[in-house]
């Protein structure tokens, strides 16, 4: 199977496996979940359960052990998307080319739909806890203790975005920013993934190398789209950043030293991972798709 | 030691506790943490954590080891508090006399405090996991998935209350809204102290009973309270749910009938504790004075 196949597959069978959790019943709140499937199912890249499946299969077959965390992560991931996009935060209106979720619906059901999926995350992770698997109960709390961290970090890191909205801002400052922003999820959801599978702990640090560079690079890489990128193709408007004055790479470095960072990050990401040979296959294909990807 | 002294000692008991949790390190997201020390420390009722430790407490002396448990609740209290208040929900300016968190800083990192607070609950959730206690794992993790669903509970009640503002609603339809918006929360408290304290499965069903009547109550008096107490008492705006055609108590029934309900159900609160002897006499003193109550 190629890369590009076996991607798309990911996608599919995390779609499918998120669908199970979009509640579908007539009751009062039935507006609130569609609101909260209008997100889930919008159709991202959903590279943060990719990772964490694929770094699971890196040490054992049966992934399945994990779709629930995968579905958590994801439905973490999309928490945040959804209360980054409000009025409150950084306003805006698309989304994976549709309407934000406080466009389509309305501002307060956008900000409790949010809510909803950060804590159904959580339900997810107590029944994870609940549920007989391979792993062991206290490999498990320790993946719900990451887990928890890492969100921790990205609104912290979101904070920071949106506090330095128009300030100038140093490289140091912008990858503090970006570390807990984007890197914490993606982070955790490599280890996360490897600590279930029972990977040692060099292989879990180094993992964990390899995962905060590509996060790095996946910003960067963000950052390059937004100045150029085109809206029929990434779904966001172009130029937005940069008109609001937000700290990017581009406005920290320009676009042709960020290319060259991101080059350096992808070539460090690619070296983390040197020490699995034909295992990392899949994550090595991954990290060139980040590098190249045009949304 | 009396009644209200005994509630002043828990109230200055779990004030001592959330500060432990408090961050006030030099760090780029100092704003944010002030903002999240900002309302936990407002000084509220602290009625969610006191009823998880005084159950507790019936069964075992040494409520230090549901400290962590009593923190989270509360924090998880104080998230709902400061999104509710946000603009684009209630827009409320005042709380417990204090400007609201997103006048006090402003609406993004009103929006982010409250996020923050409502996975840090988790964090302590997944660190009391971790923990040594007198409480088996089994018995956490049915804590954690009842902590969990009370939480999904509360954003549906929250959800149904914005959405019915300004529409008639059926007394019925009221006490859904209110199970799940004041009721789940409280419930859990009460649910959560009892399990951990060993409570059988007869005891855990009868304090459920009396949890869901008290934060009935106290929704009830609350209603009344919007419509009758004094702001320099309540610190809350004075008729506002009426304003803002808000579905209460007070809509539905009208001041009077609303009076007689809620002797109804305090009385009912009573009666569920009634086995239970002396050792619910706390609980029983707390529940006439939620019925008594000025702000």
């Amino acid at each position: 199977m190629d890369f590009k196949e076996e991607l798309k597959n990911y996608q599919i069978l995390i779609d499918k496996e998120l669908n199970k959790y979009v509640n579908k019943e007539e009751c009062p709140e039935k507006i609130l979940n569609e609101s909260i499937e209008y997100s889930l199912l919008a159709g991202g890249k959903r590279l943060r359960p990719i990772l964490m499946l694929a770094t699971y299969k890196m040490f054992k077959e049966n992934i399945e052990e994990v779709f629930m965390l995968a579905v958590a992560m994801e439905m973490v991931h999309n928490f945040s998307l959804i209360h980054d996009d409000l009025p409150g935060i950084d306003n805006d209106n698309l989304r994976h080319g549709k309407p934000t979720n406080h466009i389509k619906f309305n501002e307060a059901t956008a900000i409790l739909a949010g809510d909803a999926l950060l804590n159904k995350a959580y339900t997810l992770m107590s029944e994870y806890l609940k549920k007989e698997t391979d792993a062991n109960i206290f490999k498990k709390i320790e993946a719900l203790g990451l887990f928890s961290e890492s969100i921790n970090k990205m609104i912290i890191g979101e904070y920071i975005d949106t506090e330095y909205e128009g300030k100038m801002i140093t490289g140091e400052y912008l990858e503090y920013m970006y570390k807990h922003k984007t890197g914490a999820l993606i982070k955790a959801s490599v280890q996360i993934g490897a600590i279930l599978a029972d990977a040692s702990e060099q292989e879990i640090e180094n993992l964990g190398e390899f995962a905060e560079k590509i996060g790095l690079a996946f910003q960067i890489k963000d950052d390059i789209l937004s100045e150029t990128g085109k809206v029929e193709v990434t779904g966001k408007p172009v130029g937005n950043d940069k008109a609001r004055g937000k700290s990017t790479f581009i406005a920290a470095y320009g676009l042709k030293e960020s290319q060259e960072i991101l080059d350096i990050v992808i070539k460090d990401a690619l070296e983390a991972l040197e020490g699995f040979g034909k295992k990392a296959e899949f994550l090595k294909e991954l990290t060139l798709f980040i590098e190249n990807r045009e949304k």
